[in-house]
């Protein structure tokens, strides 16, 4: 059939590798990596998908499980790879009666890069779905004979009464003969969305039927909150659906659809989709055995779905104050930080591969800071919903402006940097910070956690400080990045919390786990925290009692299995304490380099390379959260990861890649070539010279060079 | 004290006889006005009143209430006169100390146009309030020697719960040394709205304390639901305070404040205020008993009250789906379209005095209309909240373009009332009304209302279509406007309802009242709803079985005091059945008219403006409802009323006014001249020319035009 046809003749020769069922479900008892299957462009505004729940919710995150089966619709908006579920916006459902849902089966079902297709078994239609960057794709093949109809529903969401969630107006209307537009209101994890959509069908409206919840509206307008419409297109075969969405206004939605899905040929959408899906995957060729390939390039996928779109063709963003504004000539804004996750992995990352984007993401965290105050923790649809702690747009702003990104001006940045760091905030508490030198418990919870990453944070912004001159700053700042100190705990060698008199909470157990509140630690344990001094490894192996001291708590970390501690369930993947499943571990394999002891971090990030992914629906050992799971693979899979993602370096570890070209944006490649047997490794040389560090600089993954491992 | 002086200084002619506490609470068992005492400029943004009540509803709607003795502070935005309470926007309350609420006492309280004073007693604090059209002033005088705190309330709303009221997100921050920004998302009898404000305080702030609910954040900046700030200045004797709003953005909320109030000096503000109403009042010059003047200017202040604003100083308003759109150059945006109640006399009163602003209020309207798909039923900052029966902006529209109000395009007039009567919408089921020819009981509650409000609706859109040569349509809407005779029972004679079979219902019992939903009748009885045709009160005395028998029954309507039937509270001023405090009654004492009986109709009207209107705080028989009740009172007291608002006539009463001088924004003066010694008319002359009819047609209120009467 058609869209069989067209995959074959658009997938490229890096799209080919992608499988975007890996992580949507988990199978066999393994854990989820909350991905979806559907039809995205990269960083897109609209991930076109199935949902295979009526509402979804925390465990159904993106909509999809692949362990369903049943669908409820095609929405156009979702998280990859989050924990918590929000957007979920404007539903699709095709039908020749009046069913809402279909059973579907994996055996007649595919998903490629910008496609999407499914048979809806119930009633034998072919559904197939693709994307531009804020338009959804919809081609619809009825059963012949069969009247033709569509559910457009408004009121579909992520699960209602969840996170308060409640859709507070809305309309829907048609504002042409084969047109509808309108718009929501809903408040939920981001706290209030309004979402604007314009959809242009294939053939004239036979017949709309309009209902606000049991109210019935038999015209062409309906304003409410729980807003459907049951369009009916008589006899057909085929209906395609163009699907324009907006933060701002659905004519702006209106003008996203004319702008970028004039025509009405799904194939070429499809070929559109993969083209561009082709040449972001294309910025790293390489050479890997054939299962590697899949995992590699599904893990660039997954890290290029997100941050997300959220200008308008004409440069109309909502801002964080629901002020609409207009971003300049040639930028875009963009949304989705899931900051605690990807600063360590995706945000360096997209530095070396984009930084024409990087320079949109941090000149829309600084956009942010103008609007709300302060930087974004876990920005969504351009709203701060607070989830996890630290205030990582630091090291994303700072990393960027210390790599010299082009189109970001520094002293905006550092008034972004430091006034976020002294403007108090949840779960920024400064003046406390600033009395105590560290977060008492239970005076701010999470306190251990908080306490190391924003040691860390203040580092990055000491930096940055330093970079521009503001000493006295510099000062400032570089003292309070050592405030982690003040939590070490000398006798037990744990870091721990204190309370507000500096003493010791007791009973103290390194192994029992916080969660998001009410212990001092997030997400994870003392163990698991322990590592958590990226900014000054050499102190942190000080303070362990030296260099086989550290050695002997990694190994410990590394196998000790007990799992008696309270359990957090993002803790999983777990290698002993070490847990790959959560992101608080991800550098700590490489940590053993800083003792010199660089064949342990390559042997065990080898392991977890080997262990933690594969290329089934449960591929990821945890959720993907906005593809920092997959950024981590990504960079160890090339031989490399920034421990300190600030710092302009990165820390060898071992290529899982045989061969690996970097196209760089500013034109040229970076080779990677490996000519390793095994793990044991002799040299790795740059153009030829001899690496006298474990330490790749950013500065020579440039043009021309090659990194050889032999 | 310099309030007092400046109130001396600048009362005018006619701003002097305004009481701003007429109607603003019940004495002796009397009923509530609901209007408020604070400041405002006509037809203003801002109406900046104390709150008397922690979080007013149903019985204090506009936040006021004579009877209490207690002020919780003086918020920005509120309604005059409904029955339903909404807005009560970002309070301000001066303390010495954490009070945040005082005991006040009218003997040390006054309120002029654009002037609301009081002492609050619980610390001697002086409160002095003024207003720009979009800016509320301050002045607090504080007891010599004390610490000067002030606490910005952004929490402060209407009731909350109360038609699922609640705060979605809101900010609050410093901006400057000496100001605050911010706003706040609200779901309420709106269904969303956008209040941003900007605060400017004449010395800068010395301490700043933000919360949300129970957190409390020691910075400049709060993002949250719950936003209060305590500001502290220092030891100071006075404080200014001005405070910008705007539904668009904070940054426009300044603007507004830049442009209006760039000064410092408080008496200037009241200065500017009283002029602005000294203009507006003066309008009407009239010569009557002392008393009268004060209920004659109180009324046409209180009309003059609203529409509101509601676009910003730069054009900008929030569309009422919510997207940003810019005014014509010289043209505003309205809202607070209480319609039910004002297409009755306010509007038309409006095309008298204002057109300029009726070109607006009615464009503004059709703004609704494109943005909305229906014409407003009762719009509320912008919204729709769906306030009692019929599609009343079509007779405002109608009159309006039948006026020939200069720049409202007619065409464009036409499909937004033909569309608004063919688009079903909440209680607009047209597809019922063109299928059964009237509205079936329970099928559509409040039948018989809707029936007869609809059939008048129906007439008005048939005249447009006749006026612009759309010559089936007035057919087909001209048939509809027939509608209510489907509903007349020629055995009781009464209006009642009927099934959808066509039967009617029983029992049946003309003295029961319904209220909004559940019974045929709205807010009123079958007696009272009888003599709702005014688009044909000739047919409706045929009904009744020719003049006589329509003479008895008006008779009856006015003097049957039985009150067996269940009651509805917003029924109230009655002579009989007759009801002055709700509007169903309003045209009834000048039905006399039509049946060549004019001196039961002067007997009755001069009665009713005696009886239903004084100068206390419970001066009105009902609420003033947006100023219908006031704006009946002004009518009426000139002489004449529009039985049939969009007829271009008014009909004939009996004027209170010795004389009255209408001074016509076209230019020149429409001259009342009342000669009379008793009720007995002889003759009313227009120019010397003695009126044929019990109408004065509206082109003949002209330049130069003296209407006798002896």
């Amino acid at each position: 059939m058609m869209a069989a046809a067209a995959i074959g003749a658009c997938a490229g020769n890096f799209t080919k590798y992608v499988n975007p069922f890996i992580g949507t479900g988990a199978i066999e008892g393994g854990l989820c990596g909350n991905c979806y299957p559907g039809a995205t462009m990269p960083f897109g505004m609209v991930q076109l998908s199935p949902d295979t729940h009526p509402a979804p919710d925390w465990y159904n995150a993106s909509g999809y499980d692949y362990n369903d089966s049943t669908i409820y619709g095609f929405s156009h908006t979702r998280l990859s790879g989050t924990g918590a579920c929000d957007l979920i916006d404007i539903s699709l459902f095709p039908t020749t009666t009046d069913r809402t849902s279909s059973a579907f089966s994996h055996e007649q079902e595919e998903a490629h890069p910008g496609l999407y297709r499914v048979e809806l078994l119930d009633e034998g239609i072919s559904a197939s779905l693709s994307a531009t960057e804020r338009v959804g794709i919809h081609q619809y093949d009825y059963p012949a004979g069969h009247q033709c109809r569509l559910l457009v529903d408004i009121d579909h969401s992520a699960l209602k009464g969840s996170w308060d969630r409640q859709i507070i107006q809305g309309q829907l209307r048609q504002v042409a003969p084969n047109a509808l537009a309108g718009y929501r209101w809903i408040t939920g994890w981001a706290k209030l969305r309004k979402v604007c959509f314009y959809i242009e069908f294939s053939a004239p409206i036979r017949h709309l039927a309009l209902s606000d919840g049991h109210r019935q509206e038999p015209g062409q307008v309906i304003n409410g909150r729980a807003l459907k419409a049951w369009v009916d297109f008589g006899q057909m075969d085929q209906l395609m659906c163009k699907v324009g969405i907006s933060p701002v206004s659905w004519e702006n939605a209106k003008e996203n659809l004319q702008t970028e899905a004039p025509g009405w040929s799904f194939d070429d959408y499809v070929a559109q989709a993969d083209a561009a899906w082709e040449q972001q995957l294309g910025k790293i060729a390489i050479k890997a055995p054939e299962d590697k390939m899949t995992t590699f390039y599904t893990a660039l996928y997954h890290a290029m779905q997100q941050p997300n779109l959220s200008s308008d063709c004409n440069g109309q963003y909502m801002g964080a104050d629901f002020t609409v504004r207009q971003m300049p000539e040639g930028q875009n804004q963009y949304t989705t930080f899931s900051l605690w996750d990807t600063y360590r992995g995706a945000h360096p990352l997209y530095t070396i591969l984009d930084p024409e984007r990087s320079r949109d993401f941090v000149n829309s965290m600084l956009d942010h800071y103008e609007a709300y105050g302060y930087l974004p923790i876990w920005q969504l649809w351009g709203q701060d919903n607070y989830c996890m702690i630290g205030n990582h747009a630091i090291p994303v702003v700072v990393d960027a402006v210390l790599k010299d990104i082009p189109g970001i001006n520094a002293e905006r940045a550092w008034a972004a940097v430091k006034g976020a760091s002294l403007t108090p905030h949840p779960n920024s508490p400064w003046q406390v910070w600033e009395k105590y030198g560290y977060m008492p418990e239970p005076l701010q919870t999470q306190s251990v956690s908080i306490t190391l990453e924003d040691s860390y944070d203040d580092w990055c912004v000491a930096q940055l400080a330093q970079r521009l001159g503001h000493d006295r700053d510099a000062q400032h700042f570089g003292k309070r990045a050592k405030n982690y100190v003040n939590l070490y705990n000398e006798d037990t060698h744990f870091f721990q919390p204190k309370d507000e008199n500096g003493h010791w909470i007791e009973p103290f157990d390194p192994l029992c786990h916080g969660g998001n509140g009410g212990s001092a630690f997030t997400e994870g344990n003392a163990w698991q925290y322990y590592w958590y001094v990226p900014q000054d490894v050499a102190h942190l192996v000080e303070l362990t009692g030296g260099a086989k001291a550290f050695e002997q708590k990694l190994d410990q970390f590394f196998t000790l299995t007990d799992q008696s501690g309270e359990q957090n369930n993002n803790v999983s993947g777990c290698i002993g304490q070490y847990a790959h499943g959560n992101e608080p571990s991800h550098h700590v394999a490489y940590l053993y380099n800083y003792i010199g002891k660089p064949e342990k971090t390559r042997a065990l990030v080898a392991r977890i390379m080997d262990e933690m992914y594969d290329n089934t629906s449960s591929g990821y050992a945890g959720n993907d959260d906005c593809g920092e799971m997959s950024a981590w693979y990504i960079f160890s899979a090339l031989g490399f990861y920034p421990v300190n993602p600030a710092s302009g370096q990165y820390d060898l570890g071992i290529p899982m890649v045989e061969e690996a070209v970097i196209s760089l944006p500013q034109g040229g490649e970076f080779r990677i070539v490996n000519n390793l047997k095994s793990q044991k490794v002799k040299s790795v040389t740059l153009d030829g010279d001899k690496l006298t560090t474990l330490f790749l600089p950013h500065s020579s993954i440039a043009p021309g060079s090659t990194l050889t491992w032999k």
